[in-house]
């Protein structure tokens, strides 16, 4: 059975601070820097592709989010995502609005080929990445996180990135040692995702976490750790906010504030997939 | 003559939650956003060229505001707005800072005729775009609402669209049957200039107030209702803020918090172009 | 010796309400344009090849900061640099992430010997734009302000530029009259480097502050006056803070908040290379 240490995983952000270099969409770039400082990483948006991939090579992780990607944006993190697996260092692929649109699905379809570490979406786009839906309407998910557990896991086998499911409760799903791992996430507030980019931030989060994990448990794990961040985090800003503008301001001083004691008591179930549906 | 029904307007907004395509400029892709979810409505900022029509048809609502574009989101825009008009979704065109550079007018003054279900802009934008002024400095003007009265009549005659000004008071201007209707909304707040995308976010949700919305009178209806909406708040929020920075957050949790009931009490003037004129 | 008026500086600029075009990377657009909007200027965030150099002729003064810079946005920084000069007006140089990436670096390079009016950056990028260091890692910096003096004294003898070095004292550095000035401003606070884009729009207030500028002891004098800006509010905005979400809100409320008087009793430090050197 695979063990979760938190306590750990967050010791180990904190003391190493990791440089992310995040390919992302404009919409969601400074809140997700913001995320990050407030976190205990650091991050860079350099996405040119005459540089991305020199970039990525210094990075200690890499995001790839394609939500308003150009084709300058495409060329650029194709680059920086060989260059990452070169190096061995981590990748996450968000599938943002995957399945809704034919050309950046494509462009999403082809990432996921390319050995994620990590790929983080809502239900509606890991259901259509996997092939098992027919993707959101943009960031909105119209399905609902345990009903696609089982196409999760199917990418998590196809692809070998640990796959996490955001919602009301979040998944976290692995493949390790012939066993579907799944580890429910609980916490966040309701105004969460009246927030734009809590979602794509979370991405990055999840990079910066797996700068420091090695094996497949520990990559599981951090995973984890960084969803679990984001949930206690989410519960704590929830009980200072008036709305969603001081809900986010709140949540960038929780997602600082969180010790490693608080993350260690997040509440979350490791189960396996066959305990899960039955 | 128009009657004007904000309640109904506001709960057709909040039952419906409109998703809205907004190709904007980057500087407040994420207000705008953040404006959408917090006051009833969806988000999506994809404005690729080769997905843009396609997601056009998708969404509810389209929202074009040149004020970063590139030479590829010129191309998406007019793919976007063709795909909109085939499907007779609304979208709205946000003029900003046409009249002072060239190029960037001469798209803008290429959009402004390919049917926008509305127009929104300052007194300085809706002049120039009439070919009655000289046009801004950015985003700032340097006409007064009333002075342009006139102008944003011969604009919403000339192109058939709701013409929006944003000033002190707002206006809201549109020609049915034989009449140019004006509608002056009071509200907001001496701090709400200070916050860059208050004027752009009030475009995109202009464009989900307007996906509800089927005839002429209708249309004004609504577009008055997104002003409202947004002096409603404007002016809630002014009274927790500290200055620009409070202000921002206050304006986002009032936009969410703003009731129907709020909503219809909002102080705006009904009456036709010749009596303010008079 | 030169005389500093901070008081006079901070005068012109709520006077005048110079309007900047900032070429810079979108993850901070939207905080340099709520910077510039809440210390007294008006942003404008143009950046298209084809209009940029025409508006730079009517802006007061330009940013450029290649944080995210496309080819395209390198060409329009090309024309709008050019025209500021053949205008007189002041241009500001962010040479962010110099030195750890090859073609941002040349870029970055050849703008520097486009006679900018001042350059601003962490201690490593004047290092390394000097010629003196390895260059940072993204937007942090590794080496210490002090240790940088003289290499930001020789920039700003071969470019003619004021430099600006940003860290926890901040310092200023021009070659007057045969004698390299050196200022250091006290103030900010340590969740400043934990908001994105606290680096980045001092550049954007340091390009509004030159615009009233016109003699190198005022060109230092000014870009003084940006700083102690930033460091008054910024140590102002960390006494109502509770993380970096709340202290970014709090420094916005403050750069407006801030009066002549209490920028004039800024700390700062004037003196010469030499005697801080000996």
């Amino acid at each position: 059975m695979v063990d979760l240490n938190l306590h750990s995983a967050y010791n180990t952000l904190r003391t190493t601070n990791p440089l992310i270099q995040c390919i992302t969409n404009t919409v969601v770039q400074q809140f997700s820097a913001n995320v990050l400082l407030a976190a205990g990483a650091s991050p860079a948006m350099l996405d040119h592709e005459a540089d991305a991939a020199q970039f990525a090579r210094i990075a200690n992780g890499l995001l790839v989010n394609f939500g308003t990607a150009t084709s300058h944006q495409f060329l650029g993190a194709d680059a920086a995502i060989e260059a990452s697996l070169a190096e061995g260092h981590p990748w996450v692929l968000d599938p943002v609005s995957v399945g809704a649109i034919e050309y950046r699905t494509s462009r999403i379809r082809r990432a996921a080929g390319m050995n994620p570490t990590a790929i983080r979406g809502n239900a509606s786009e890991i259901a259509a990445l996997a092939g098992a839906g027919l993707g959101g309407r943009g960031v909105d998910s119209t399905d609902e996180v345990d009903a696609v557990l089982p196409a999760a896991a199917q990418l998590a086998r196809s692809t070998g990135a640990v796959v996490a499911i955001s919602g009301k409760t979040d998944a976290v799903v692995a493949h390790i040692n012939g066993t579907d791992h799944v580890v429910r996430v609980h916490g966040g507030h309701e105004l969460m995702p009246l927030v734009i980019g809590t979602g794509c931030s979370l991405g990055a989060l999840t990079a910066a976490y797996l700068a420091g994990a090695d094996t497949a448990s520990e990559r599981l794990n951090v995973v984890v750790a960084a969803h679990a961040h984001f949930a206690v985090a989410g519960e704590r800003a929830g009980r200072d906010a008036h709305g969603p503008g001081s809900y986010s301001v709140a949540f960038l001083d929780a997602l600082h504030a969180v010790t490693a004691e608080e993350l260690a008591g997040a509440r979350v179930e490791l189960s396996s997939l066959e305990s899960v549906a039955s």
